[in-house]
């Protein structure tokens, strides 16, 4: 359990890659040695961030995986779709540990992988050997682990908010719905009309309805929780601010359970894992509660006049639903407290 | 059908009746002839909006029947509720023409009202005459009428979205589940901590999770289309947005309907109703593409995957979601064409 | 005085073109007949702007100068820096009226174009012919011209802000300081990561400090007002908001001017001007107050204890900045009033 | 030199109290002992803040000041105008060290006081005794002071851009002027129009023109440095975000000195500073840069043409213009580094 670990990180000027540099700055064992860009090699960092100005001064490297090998123990990727699949088995041979911030690695299934992301999978033995990192549920895997899939976004705050009740048999799978919004930044740095200011200030629109590449990852996880295959009607909206995702979640209760019983199921099953917090009676949890934070809060409604229950999981998309994630899965893997370098106060206001 | 009308607005001081008058200004039949604050009276329109400075010269009047009777063939109530209840009858009484935008007189039901507004209800008289004006709904109704419930916001962005589908026995109602998302001006200009911008701004929550006062008025009006009881799953968000309003709406498909079968549907239903837009297949509308407009555009997409179809349904709350729809109700009451002074462009971007 | 008129847009597919064919959409005496895009030609203009839907159903024309001849009386150039230099002379040679809305012909000399636009001038005969089209200032010339110069976005709120008191003589030109802010949209449909949602939002920067093209203008207008040489400091801020800009402007009163004398003095300038709004003392205007309308708001303070006055103007980008001025300057080329088609009501909240 | 510090927090409810929890919480040296409202004692915190639910499990203390004076050896006062005149006499009588984050200790002249706060002075004991903790300039006063008048968020901004310029007398300081820009939470909780969402969003305003109470203290600082009276021209603007203030200043140069020579002479002034980072060449900052962090950044463009210098200082107003620089000047205080606890890298985006 050595205290003291170095860090590549690969895609350091994209949103999850600036965050998991604000965030490892912050963690006492661990050094960021090497800030990577294979389009930017070269060039300061704070070139392409000025808020890390005399934060982190370093030059960004080219993607040199011999180079990284000499540098660092653990590697992150927070790379487009596609990196990761090709690069992730070298960082492995070169005797690193790498967390895959991407959604290469997610999809057991290759054929579905290539179905939702129209790009080639990764090898069958990388798909296999990954490990599904969504901390609070799969953790013993990921304890020993040297390659880790971290969970999408919407993954992460829908499975949370869902995988309880499943597992216990409380509601009917086959009536999943999910009403998801996120905030612009999940879109990442890279230009579109549809992050271009003025186009989304001010509005909110629906996308991708059934069609986005997270439904296999949030299908896959709650079909293994559920024994048996599960598909649900996803929707993803784009709200206009930058961080937070919310996952609003209906499904018929099965036999009577309160919106109470429903609290202290959730409680239960997440005593002791202090980024999951659940809300009391008549309270649902807003994004920004959890605005640069690794919290994930939850809140409940059962309805009597319908028999359904309405579930509400907040999450910051780049800290619980990308690097903060990562980083608490890196703790795991270390044998470390999942909270070390990550307990701290949600920005508020 | 005269083309000459008086209006007088109660109310004058809050967002629904500014955007009556930024409307009626531009009506060709209807002059403002009396703008009416009870707190507020003898002060000039523009100290309290400034943004009509020199557009309204008015000196805001007292609430006297008498003196507006005098004054004005017809009145716009846009005031909280509990006020139209007790106002409406001695309007009438005075020969005036009712358009009142408040939710007092929309229940039949004075109990339903009673339970979710938490207030006295109108008198059965007052029930019984008034009028639901959905326009494109009801409009028949609307015809002749002199006393108008004008729709709800959430209503209005959801009734227009599932009555076609309800009607033709396309989905089945038990199954219907409504995830609504409301800009903050909903909320109006009375001070709050859940409108004080710190706290909304960069935040996305969920409020009253089946407890909205727009439940009952969505049932009882999908309940007379279906033909018996409907109840739904409802819930409401704040979205950091002024205006707009969507409704994402879930439901199972009875029989088996297409994507496209739905928009045809739905565009015969609203055949020559200009301010309902049906999109083509696989787009979806967005709030800001009706901004400032009168226009409810709504999109679908059923997945063969879970037998289900979503609808998305926009509007401008303040328009179509409130003074629009009376003017166009007021059009329709008159006879005159429904478009009258409300057909222009959303403002973009 | 024909009050029936074709027109042509050219640059449909930018904000200023989509906001030609709104406020053209409610002109009582214009027809739009072609929307012109030289990159989408073909295309529907829905499909760009999905908002028009059903408002304009006309497919994008190619740009084709014999083409418009045939279908327009005048044409508005809502283009890109460099276009209108080369295609006004074609199109004044057609017969053609022109609107530019672009910044190619403001400037008579042709060094100070090249200077601070970095590109080649129009032809002097142009820069000679076209007309300064700050309505409230110079309509006199507007007037009668076929070919009118319409004024940048900061320069419109500045030199109305500022004019009266050079032309007084109540400020010294030369202690002139320029603080303006705008909202996005100036930035245009054009993607960049200056105008990038997760950058933008929640950020207020400054840029192009002393720098920025519209400052040869301003001096141009005020010089000409003056009568001798003046130059200027200007900042400009981009602040997350779609519309508006404001312009802070300071300067050392020459003589003893009150802050009520400025309100007069600006009051008698602009008498029977009904798009600038003078504010009363102790009142200053807000963007928002001016949001979807032509009005130009301006207030006032003269501080005693450093003899200088600080000027606050405010205007809509889009409508006086932009596509409303354009339509202003139609109506006095044509000799209607020049409020025709433009005298509605901000948008608020 | 002490590594282990309790500390009471009065005004526990507001934002300045919850930015303190925030930091404080991440401090090593520093635990929080006591959480304080008025006028909500016996609640528990989180029902006020929900973001710090199972963070801070504190109920909310009384405001008694033996209890205080029993539990912690610090205080930080969050309190409105008015208040610490009062209380800070007693808290220090009792043996507690005080940093006040509100304005009532920061004028040296209880008239100055009186004048622009409409207010009661603090006795000349209190205002004799307390030192203006603008770390970077003041911060040799503050070590070893038990009462800290923790400056103004405006100030901090303005003072950190214009001290070392009129020090090395490289501008004239009666050419001053300040224009300033704040976003909405330095308006702090509690509810009015001005801090209405629909009315603050998508709008930019001026207010309080030569006439914010943070004028005389500006002034006071500057007038200290120049070793005469200094007046300036002074405005703030309400900017549609949450976090972030710029001050961007106006002066005339005095002697020739390039920009390159002020980013010199301000990298000198503040070498060793780790919370002051001068931008290079052509580079202004933005309110962004630093949101979450105790950055103050600073950038400079001298205009040739004008003989003016531009600079651009931005902060986030609820840190180093509050909660941050409070703590900043605790470690100061006690002697620790400076940066203890406080150098994290901003949250971006």
């Amino acid at each position: 359990m050595s205290q003291n670990m170095r860090a590549a990180i690969i895609g350091a000027t994209g949103y999850g890659g600036a965050e998991l540099i604000r965030l490892l700055q912050a963690h006492p064992y661990v050094q960021i040695t090497s800030v990577i860009s294979t389009s930017n090699a070269g060039a300061p960092l704070a070139e392409h961030f000025p808020h890390l100005q005399e934060v982190v001064v370093d030059i960004l490297d080219a993607l040199d995986v011999e180079l990284i090998a000499g540098k660092a123990d653990v590697v992150f990727l927070a790379t487009p779709a596609g990196v990761s699949a090709e690069l992730s088995p070298k960082l492995l041979a070169a005797g690193l540990k790498v967390i895959d911030i991407s959604g290469d690695l997610r999809l057991k299934s290759a054929s579905d992988y290539e179905k939702w992301y129209k790009k080639p999978a990764a090898s069958e033995e990388a798909l296999a050997r990954s490990i599904y990192g969504l901390s609070e549920v799969f953790g013993d895997e990921v304890k020993g682990s040297d390659l880790i899939a971290n969970p999408g976004c919407y993954p992460t705050a829908t499975l949370l908010g869902l995988i309880p009740a499943v597992k216990a048999g409380w509601i009917d799978p086959s009536t999943i719905i999910i009403d998801a919004k996120s905030g612009v930044s999940g879109a990442g740095r890279g230009l579109s009309l549809t992050a271009h200011y003025s186009e989304v200030n001010e509005n909110l629109s629906a996308y991708k309805i059934n069609k986005h590449q997270h439904i296999p990852e949030i299908e896959q996880a709650l079909s293994r929780i559920a024994g048996k295959p599960v598909v649900t009607t996803f929707t993803t909206h784009l709200v206009p601010m930058t961080r937070g995702i919310m996952s609003t979640m209906y499904a018929t209760v099965q036999g009577e359970h309160s919106t109470e019983e429903f609290i202290e199921l959730y409680r239960q099953f997440y005593e002791g894992r202090k980024f999951v917090r659940i809300r009391q009676q008549g309270k649902y949890p807003a994004t920004k509660e959890v605005m640069g934070s690794n919290f994930c809060d939850i809140g409940f409604a059962v309805d009597e006049r319908t028999g359904r229950v309405t579930i509400v999981s907040v999450i910051d998309n780049v800290v619980k639903g990308a690097a903060g994630q990562a980083i608490q899965n890196l703790n795991i893997m270390q044998g470390w407290d999942e909270t070390t370098g990550l307990l701290f106060a949600p920005v508020y206001p």
